[in-house]
């Protein structure tokens, strides 16, 4: 007799290394939770919900989300040029949601998706689990190597192989870089996609935690036919991850398909109304403005500690958004350096996970949201005493 | 050029009938929804989630699930005689999310799952969706005939065909029937999964809306290894649906393989919170009888009713849950009586979405959770006027 709880799939089936949870007492460098600084009270807004509005907040709710936030969603959009409808919007549980239900809805097994190297890591797991196979494409301070993604399109048509489904992308602040992509790749990439008919699937945590410099359009609003992009956003960085509200902004065709692929019936209405009250109270702005200088403030002190204790490490220092990237001198290993920074009170990931195929070893993803300046100080002068145990060792 | 959006997948991708929105003005026996009278004030439940228990409630919560709902969902099962740890249990995105997760978790394309015919009409998309084909078993008063399924799966062996991987059942207050299985069946169905190496899918969501006679044990408490039978639960009908609190029951190592594939990282620490608390205070017991007491008023209601009313519609009374099953005369076509119901201004669904093969078309799926026992005497009536017109016509 077999097992009878054997898998059915023999896909990958780990959990995403951010997804396991950080061992208690160290310095949690290793994931984009929000600041406990900045988690708002959201009393006042839950009171409502669970009161006045309780007959909406407690039934089941529309499959694509209640039409008030669908229109708050809108707006908030249209602040950032991209013009759509209710139509065009379904909340979703949550930005992770959205992109497994993105990929079901476009992915067949086998298809390409072009992505950067490194990328989100939790995208990877969730490309894979729909039978996607990669093609990582470098990035450098203007993001995503367009020329390069060109090139290597260009070169799978003459070998006679197809190009890529879906060009995966978090152009504003990208996790794990934090690098913005510039508004001229922007363009090109838009340009590429009609050439090599891809989608291109923008996803866009981070566009409001912006420190300094001027918004760039996202690709979305650049796009005079609005079925090129998707769009994929998320409350967790500038309101509360706990929430689990995110969202799908697309063509309306494309979002009745990826109702139909929901089937968990629609998200909670209870945490949808507070934030649809947050958004039309505006509140939502004033919350997302106390984040961003939270997180400046962090990212300060981040760079400044690392410049300080481990001047070794190579890094950019973020214009806005939750991670800053590190690169370890050639030939010291990301995962040997996060197991030495656990010995010293720090917990932080190698980027390894962070590379769709062949992996830099050298390179850390480093998250800035949860510690205080303060610990952030600290932890980038234990970060030190692990490099220099690691480099004298 | 290809269409940019085009479907990667030929799979129906409908949505199912019930989470259609009911057209306004109808009176609603369509969807089990709560009843507007019990919904829960759950107001100083979520002030306190958002006050003293924030810092929990608004970040990422752990992708099986907080452990206080975690342990206190095994404290409710134990009451229901499961024995299980917090091991054994992840929450969800309510009672359709778990049933697309067994259903990645255990089947692949093609695989065989026996179920009631008529069953729980989103269950067919569901495990359509995952590639499952189907063996539609009858039921009758003590629910799913087992003999039969029995004999089914003899006769497929002898034909050299696989039997079922699965056999999804809701064994207490069945919907769409409202048949409990049971106590000799529910022993029987174990002892046939264990002969032929199937698991059984017991899908409970209504087990706690009892309305006379004693409670039967669910069919994973008579599982001696503990490994035969995945349970699936839900807070939407004993506490309220808004809430999407839901959740598998099983062997540790499929909670862990289910954990793996719920890539949206985790259910709302929020929602979750606030039935943890309900449960440790032992306010969601009251609230249950509350909704109990006020469900046996509706049954009552809807049933005296229809006997006064439609003499023509053949029904069992439900000894509990949200769901009537009704039978017309034969000949008359359950989708045609739905749209004169409708013009009657009653909303319910045909029968025939319910079926995961050939329907019998002469079947009413109503529910009597939402409208309230006046408006369900004046439904009925409503319904009599319906079924005069099309027997004149």
């Amino acid at each position: 007799m077999t097992d009878p709880i054997a898998p059915a799939r023999s896909a990958d089936l780990a959990v995403p290394v951010a997804l396991a949870p950080t061992p208690a007492g160290l310095l949690k460098l290793s994931v984009g939770n929000g600041s406990p600084a900045t988690l708002p009270d959201l009393t006042a807004e839950a009171v409502r919900a669970l009161g006045a509005m309780r007959e909406e907040a407690l039934q089941y709710g529309p499959l694509y989300g209640i039409d008030a936030l669908r229109d708050g969603l809108v707006r908030l959009l249209a602040e950032d040029g991209v013009r759509t409808a209710r139509d065009g919007i379904i909340v979703v549980n949550g930005g992770k949601q959205a992109l497994e239900l993105v990929a079901r809805a476009l992915l067949a097994p086998g298809d390409l998706v072009a992505l950067t190297a490194p990328t989100f890591l939790t995208a990877i797991s969730i490309f894979r689990r729909e039978g996607a196979t990669f093609l990582p494409i470098p990035l450098d301070g203007e993001g995503m190597r367009v020329d390069l993604l060109e090139a290597a399109i260009v070169a799978r048509r003459a070998a006679g192989l197809p190009g890529p489904r879906l060009v995966f992308d978090m152009p504003d602040f990208h996790n794990p870089t934090g690098v913005t992509m510039s508004l001229d790749r922007r363009r090109r990439l838009l340009d590429l996609a009609e050439a090599h008919d891809f989608v291109i699937l923008e996803d866009d945590p981070y566009r409001r935690i912006r420190f300094e410099g001027a918004s760039l359009p996202p690709i979305r609003s650049l796009d005079p036919t609005g079925r090129r992009v998707v769009g994929v956003g998320t409350m967790a960085k500038m309101l509360a991850p706990g929430l689990k509200v995110g969202w799908v902004d697309a063509d309306p065709a494309l979002v009745r398909r990826i109702g139909a692929l929901k089937m968990d019936g629609g998200s909670s209405p209870l945490t949808q109304r507070i934030v649809a009250d947050l958004i039309a109270s505006g509140r939502l702005a004033d919350i997302t403005r106390a984040i961003t200088a939270e997180m400046r403030a962090h990212r300060d002190a981040l760079a400044a500690g690392l410049e300080r204790h481990v001047p070794a490490l190579r890094f950019r220092r973020p214009a806005g958004g939750y991670f800053l990237w590190g690169e370890l001198p050639d030939g010291m290993d990301g995962d040997v350096f996060a197991e030495a920074a656990a010995r010293h009170g720090v917990a932080l990931f190698s980027g390894v996970h962070c590379f769709p195929g062949e992996p830099r070893r050298n390179t850390l993803r480093i998250c800035y949201s949860v510690c205080t300046p303060a610990e952030l100080e600290r932890a980038a002068e234990a970060l030190g005493r692990a490099y220099a145990a690691l480099a004298a060792g």
